[in-house]
């Protein structure tokens, strides 16, 4: 996919809708030039606004359509947008369960006037079931209370915190933002329900003794649509060590009439769904999501997380993961 | 589909391969005409063997290929019988991930001769995320220690019995051979990711409050390659009843180095799992797959799990499934 990007907003409520922009203007501020708001947009990724043609006379190869929705799809009043920016010289991905190849004008003007449209959340290969059978090298991956916690951050700062150490370590991501991040990767929820922990083996496959694979994990346990998700991945995963995301003052799942789990309930069921295929496993940290708190709150709330798990606990935003990784090397 | 039916066997080994066809024969005997099996094939569903052009004598519409494997793919050996079957003048039937229409010589030889493929395990509708709201009517779930434990025969005895006892009942088919029994359903392991639970929701809509959905399981919770499925039916399903499946003399799951799960774990983990979406979820019997047990063991198998489970405990193709039945009506 050729970089650097203008990134699409839409017209995103909540950063929560616009989270795989955020996610690139996050980990990737060298490639996110500027971004697309439609009327109503919410979000503000504090980057300048660009028509696609500005955009393309900025340098600007690939325009990303930055927006989740429940069920993935794109809805008629992006399609304007995604057409501008074709005509415009951009390229155009999305990572929406709903293909942009399957838009036939979008099909029909990128095939018109020669531009590539990337479709990151469908599989460009087949898989098989997960094997269970154990594999070389050290795995870590993150779960959570809910979606949108922070699984993708925590493997993010975790990687870094680890190749600050000069650890071998390689993030792998799960979903579409993470691989619209760092190039590469499956989107473990598209993929067919039969294969989701043996797409899982593929994307960590055996390594050197000492090698880390930090994984991005996805949805939660607890989540009555995308528990399946979750419960492959673990098995596909054999995780070594587990990561808990955390948002302390979330008392439901986003979006439903559902409680979050306890946080000690949580981690013993990842934990004990994890030993099926790793026996080894075990929790070594809580990322606490702190983005929503009141900045004197923190502190506190971190040292009685600490206290209640016995776990090292940080914000990898804020604090870095590096008590984690410390934590996990002792 | 039109009926009757060639049961195709290919070279299955053992019964478990050709279960596809078995589930057939002894639900639907009275569309089981025959069967047609490769050298080397070491299954016999007790109907006569015949050629394509014998079945089409005896006014058999379509053959079906009921052999199941990891990955659920069809092997090149397989092509000539099915290219065969056409020529017949039969429609052709499968229940893999691989589409017969994506085989390009029996997709020419069916567009040709104006035949029809079926492929039954592909998803003919899309599907959204689980939304776990509640729904009206009732629902029973078989869930089970390991694949291929009886969870599709006991989820059909249980609607017999029900039906027998004039309770309002309908089996919901999640898997090809359901689906190849009933004529409708979903292949809840094709479906994407995503979409498990809002596909297991669709499956088992809204009903009046006295009407039982008899919904077949899939998979595991224990299973290295399925559990993910297996979660995501459970959340899909928010069954108020659960029908363990269990095989006392089974020791590790089908084909896998991996130990089955104790009862009760197995009973307690599932239950859990099922109170995410319904509270009120509970375990109303044991299923025992006697089919490999000796005949004088039986007896004191099903009184020992009655005793260690206190539910009641029945083989449902030796005993039917009354019993099991009449413990949850009373």
């Amino acid at each position: 996919m050729r970089t650097p990007f203008l990134l699409f907003l839409g017209d995103a409520r909540e950063f929560g809708a616009a989270k795989t922009a955020g996610g690139i203007r996050q980990w990737r501020p060298e490639i996110s030039i500027g971004q697309l708001r439609l009327p109503g947009c919410g979000v503000d990724l504090g980057i300048p606004d660009m028509t696609p043609a500005e955009a393309a006379a900025k340098g600007v190869a690939t325009m990303v359509v930055g927006v989740v929705n429940i069920g993935g799809f794109i809805p008629p009043h992006w399609v304007a947008s995604i057409i501008a920016a074709l005509e415009a010289g951009l390229d155009v991905a999305a990572g929406m369960h709903q293909r942009l190849a399957d838009i036939p004008e979008v099909a029909a003007t990128a095939r018109r006037l020669g531009r590539s449209i990337h479709d990151v959340r469908q599989p460009t290969r087949s898989f098989v079931p997960g094997s269970g059978v154990k594999r070389s090298g050290k795995r870590l991956l993150t779960v959570g209370i809910d979606c949108a916690v922070g699984k993708k951050y925590t493997a993010l700062a975790i990687e870094k915190a680890m190749r600050a150490r000069g650890l071998k370590a390689d993030f792998r991501a799960t979903g579409q933002t993470g691989i619209l991040i760092t190039g590469h990767g499956v989107a473990i929820d598209a993929v067919v329900a039969d294969f989701i922990s043996g797409a899982a083996e593929w994307l960590s496959p055996d390594n050197e003794p000492d090698h880390w694979d930090v994984i991005e994990g996805q949805g939660s346990l607890f989540h009555p649509a995308y528990a399946g998700v979750t419960l492959g991945l673990i098995h596909g995963s054999q995780p070594d060590a587990l990561v808990i995301c955390h948002e302390p003052i979330r008392t439901h799942l986003l979006g439903l009439d559902y409680p979050v789990p306890d946080l000690k309930t949580c981690i013993e069921r990842n934990v004990e769904a994890a030993r099926l295929t790793n026996p080894a496993a075990r929790a070594v940290g809580i990322s606490v999501n702190t983005s929503r708190m009141a900045t004197d709150s923190i502190d506190d709330a971190i040292r009685r997380i600490e206290d209640e798990t016995g776990l090292p606990c940080c914000d990898p935003i804020r604090h870095g993961a590096g008590r984690i990784v410390d934590y996990l090397m002792n």
